[in-house]
């Protein structure tokens, strides 16, 4: 064992934090990660600075929050000039690939500007949010009458099914996330009601083992110091699994709804939106709940499996010992609770992952097995990434802080008083129906160990969670005359991290400093009035010369 | 005359707001700037972005906050991909042009990472703010025992003294920003006792008159559509001005020091920071006030004066028919009010311009000669420009709003409620004698037509000014029990501004609305129970098939 040479950066998609036996869950048991909790530092506070895919990772992979980076929604790309965890660490000596799904969106316009090209080495990191593509599968070959929702969704994946003899033009769909009726009918995975379904493919060749052995396949050629995203796009929808995994899990493994009747008749405007759209309402009914729930359990024990072949693999190989490797998600799904579905809210269903950090290095030996319940951000991964490569943390782009004193038992805490998350719906048919602009449709939730206060432009007032007394977050107490001091201090929150400085990002603090006692000496003289007020070093070259003109 | 088809956007550096007849001082009689007043619309309520060149600049020039662009102090580079009012007017099919100043540095590190070349047109454009380059000139050949400031600084014009026959090294300094003793020494106009000297130099080759000379010379070869900017040095430092212009005013016509002892006594701490710094307490003394006031009034001056040349050849050669003219500056200059030098704080004599804009189109009739008091923002510019140009105002970037609807008399007022100014002392002296590390050296400013309130980070008090009882601004309100109100009021709008949007700057607004009401018909169905839940077209691709597998 020796300090982490490598990174195993292990990211699942809608991957709720409770939903492993380790977080607590009754009835899921995940022994292969919760081997991986045990022999690291278990999170318990680990927040994602926006409920959704894209805006998340983009989060997540440029260390800087969603108002910082400004890729506030899927398909908002992130902008040219954005620094990524691959352009921090490849600046310290350590590539950076992807094996999976990033949803990173290029940023076209802004590339042909600075004439950019995606076949140049530079214009591909640039539109592939700073990694080295091993292998991208964004998971979703979805397909409808306007065409595909994404043409390169799992790209290579449908071409190594075709290979392997499942037929017709997309058996993404078509098996792998498809269940097949008596007839021989696809009975798709879109459709809910399916999800009891077994997928109609083989174990081996779904999606969550093709990518287990995609991620090996890169680890055994790679050479090191590397940091590989091997991003899963289960335990995400289309909500359906291959047997045996199908049916694991039934009814009556479904836990109680987290909701309540007054939670739903006193909701705020915005709230009740989300769960008045069809996504909740469906999301509410049991039906749903019961049939959606064990595949969704049965995706991720199908997970859980992959990672322990994963990990006994990195034993094997030797790799287990000089990487460090890191499990967490993009969100979590509210799953009906709070009379939700989906994820794009701010109740800890959706906005809490399930964060385990795993270093070989032998000063994290004293926290081995550890529970931590510090006030995480998703962004303190690319600082402490940068970290591990043996960088200096660029403190003026990255806005998280590395966990690595706390995985070396240095420190309990980061040094934050507050998270952060933000969810723009400015695109959403919901801003329409609010009579929302494009600017008001932007949701701000901070939350430190107490309270979560979530701000809505657009007028309308704020909501409030005792997150002690209240950890199911069922009452809101936005309009609590009691609670006015505490909006206050969470107010007083946001308004500092409003106020940071976010684009200060081409000089350094240590630059900065270096300036305030850098040379005075390149003849800049300000309110001097005398040239004796000032030392002579100062001002040499403007004394005592003699005037030349040479014309005429 | 017809609809502007060019823009001349004349830049001084330095120049005080009231320090023009137009604007109301007594003895300084600006005819010629006058004269375009009483043709154009003459703004009272202009304020920059940042009370120091570079930061102030770059926010015009982008048409955004310095907390959006970053560049917050001089020599913190615009980081790669800020997008500049060149690139949006080369978009609507205008030209633009540099010919002076813009303090702009370059990101180096950036273009590296990206690959681009200064020597290339994208790279070029990227290292210049936008601006194509007839000549550059940041107006500074400082040099000192550590070298020069400024390698290029006066290059070209350097060259044109000595090709003129002016002597030494560096007859920027030598001629035009010197005196000449009876011994023929250089009396350095470094030295503010100087400043009454002469400028050895032709006033025809000083730089005022040769910067408007390159200005007529790019516009006399420039084909249209073409924006310029003709940015001068002057009047900022070295104050001193060759004759006739050094002799023009005396001690009589220094106006009485705008300041109080009552207002140094009671100084908030980091104000007398900047009262007790060298430059505080130099131009606080009469001695300083005396020498320099009169010639800064020399320079101004001879800035109108050239402006009489440079419009009579407008008006000669047909350009004041086709071409808008906007005149300002990038800050102003205490010269002793308030018990500073400089402009590095938040009263009128450093935040407010002059700033008149001439429209030759028939629509701007109804305003000639006006004069307009709105709130208005120099980052309001580029999107007044863009619009000029014929393009659509790109409002997810600009920050800014067009004043043309000012111009053509539809609006008297912009929709903003407030202004903001911005400063960021980080990497000055003043933030290590405080204590301050590198995130708290930063000042914010929030002022509607009645208060001014200037924020401190780092737990300073604020400070608040009555406008309308207070317009010297002596009495800092900052701890009145009785202001409570205001300060709270001015506070929610620095919070309002501090969360807005800024780095959505990928995806228009229209486009966002667009989304909203995109197409659903990609494939992707969330929510849906059944199918028969759904409309057929949106899933269409996936009913009725039959699965395929051709394996084995």
């Amino acid at each position: 064992m020796a300090d982490a040479k490598n990174i195993l950066f292990i990211m699942f998609d809608q991957l709720r934090w409770d939903y492993l036996s380790c977080y607590g869950h009754p009835h899921l048991h995940t022994p292969h990660i919760d081997r991986l909790a045990e022999k690291g530092v278990r999170f318990t506070r680990a927040i994602i600075q926006s409920p959704i895919c894209g805006s998340s990772r983009m989060s997540t992979y440029t260390g800087r929050y969603v108002h910082s980076h400004g890729a506030s929604w899927n398909n908002i790309p992130l902008k040219v000039g954005e620094l990524t965890m691959g352009d921090h660490l490849r600046r310290a000596g350590m590539d950076c690939w992807l094996v999976g799904k990033t949803h990173m969106m290029a940023d076209a316009e802004g590339m042909e500007r600075l004439g950019l090209e995606r076949d140049s080495v530079i214009g591909a990191r640039v539109a592939e949010c700073g990694f080295d593509i091993f292998e991208r599968d964004d998971g979703l070959a979805a397909e409808g009458t306007d065409g595909r929702y994404d043409p390169d969704g799992a790209k290579e994946y449908n071409k190594y099914l075709k290979d392997k003899g499942y037929g017709g033009e997309n058996p993404w769909h078509d098996h792998a996330n498809s269940g097949i009726g008596q007839d021989g009918s696809v009975l798709s995975g879109w459709f809910l009601k399916n999800s009891s379904e077994a997928a109609n493919i083989a174990e081996y060749d779904s999606e969550t083992p093709y990518m287990t052995r995609r991620g090996m396949a890169f680890i055994a050629a790679a050479k090191g110091p590397w940091c590989c995203h091997l991003s899963y796009i289960k335990p995400h929808w289309p909500y359906i699994v291959p047997a045996p995994y199908h049916d694991m899990y039934g009814p009556q493994h479904v836990p109680h709804a987290n909701r309540s009747q007054q939670e739903y008749d006193n909701a705020h405007p915005v709230m009740r939106g989300f769960m008045d759209n069809p996504i909740g309402k469906t999301f509410s009914r049991e039906e749903t709940r019961n049939a959606v729930i064990p595949a969704y359990m049965g995706l991720i024990k199908q997970c859980d499996d992959q990672m322990g072949v994963l990990f006994n693999w990195l034993e094997k190989t030797g790799r287990m010992d000089d990487t460090m490797i890191v499990l967490t998600s993009d969100h979590g799904d509210f799953l009906g609770d709070h009379w939700m579905g989906e994820k794009t809210f701010f109740q800890d269903a959706s906005v809490k992952v399930p964060m385990i950090i795993y270093d070989p290095s032998p000063k994290a030996d004293v926290t081995r097995g550890t529970v931590c319940d510090a006030l995480v951000e998703c962004i303190d991964l690319a600082p402490t990434f940068v970290e591990v490569a043996g960088g200096e943390v660029p403190g003026h782009v990255l806005e998280g802080e590395s966990l690595l004193p706390i995985l070396h038992g240095q420190a309990t805490e980061t040094k934050r008083d507050f998270v952060i998350c933000e969810y723009d719906y400015s695109a959403s048919p919901l801003a329409d129906k609010l009579g929302l602009n494009a600017r008001d449709g932007v949701i701000f939730m901070v939350a430190d160990k107490s309270h979560k206060l979530i701000h809505f432009e657009g007028g309308f007032r704020p909501m409030l969670f005792d997150l002690v007394s209240d950890p199911d977050e069922l009452t809101d107490l936005g309009q609590s005359p009691d609670h006015q001091d505490i909006i206050a201090q969470m107010y007083d929150y946001l308004f500092r991290w409003a106020r940071r400085n976010s684009q200060r990002t081409t000089r350094s603090e240590a630059q900065l400093m270096e300036m305030r006692r850098g040379s005075r000496k390149r003849g800049i003289i300000i309110g001097v009035y005398d040239q004796n007020d000032t030392p002579l070093e100062f001002t040499t070259f403007y004394r005592g010369g003699k005037a030349e003109d040479k014309r005429g």
